[in-house]
């Protein structure tokens, strides 16, 4: 069992996609992260579900329990609706050491080290500098525990 | 909108649990993650997918990519059963500064900025000593984009 064999269509963002419709796209449809794509169509960044969160959360929240906290009710709910102008540009964290990107010939073992290694639910697959898809960890899981 | 409104019953494992039926429990029922408990059953841990993942890939795959390319496909697909005796309490990441739990009043801003911090897509929800249940990245998005 390979990438190729694994791997399915996933959607994709560009650098100015508004946070707000890649939060929606994530919801949606269920994704477990989001492809950022360069003008060429290859990942320029890959998001888990909790970064494309974090696109949305302001930093002064994230850094500090208590800040989150004095917001009162109504104004959290509103919290996405206030960045909902940002752009995926604006608040994309910093590119990680390691993007979670693989070939076609990858095995499932290779797959599952990946994703544990850069902590990301979906690889996405790229060959000859064409980006075929994405292996997420519900597929990757179901090919493993159904082999 | 609280925790309280967002969160639902979530499956738990506990330390004597094998790898093997925590890694079936997230690929059967598409979990994000899922909730490690004492004895009480209170949270322990809380692992994200990538995570209990973590657990079923020999650490030397997940230090050094290539020495996971020379594993032949056969043994490659085999993987998980090589680790389906083991139990999460042998596999068990340090315990993180912070973990992924909350009260049932807690702001839907709150909890974003708790994944986010965490990089958890689950976040417990405990009251008075008692475990709720879980609130996920989904249905945090689900609430605040309908909201």
């Amino acid at each position: 069992m390979r990438a190729r064999d694994l791997l399915a269509d996933f959607p994709t963002v560009t650098l100015d996609t508004s946070v707000l419709d890649a939060a929606r796209l994530l919801a949606d449809q269920d994704l477990p992260g989001l492809i950022v794509v360069d003008p060429d169509g290859l990942p320029l960044s890959i998001l888990a579900g909790t970064q494309v969160l974090a696109l949305a959360v302001p930093g002064y929240c994230q850094d500090d329990p208590a800040l989150a906290r004095v917001v009162d009710e109504a104004h959290a709910d509103a919290f996405l609706r206030d960045v909902a102008d940002r752009t995926v540009r604006q608040a994309l964290p910093p590119t990680p050491r390691e993007l979670p990107v693989t070939d076609p010939d990858a095995t499932v073992l290779e797959i599952a080290a990946l994703m544990a290694r850069t902590h990301s639910p979906l690889v996405a697959v790229v060959d000859q500098g064409r980006l075929l898809g994405a292996v997420t960890l519900q597929a990757l899981m179901d090919g493993v525990l159904a082999s």
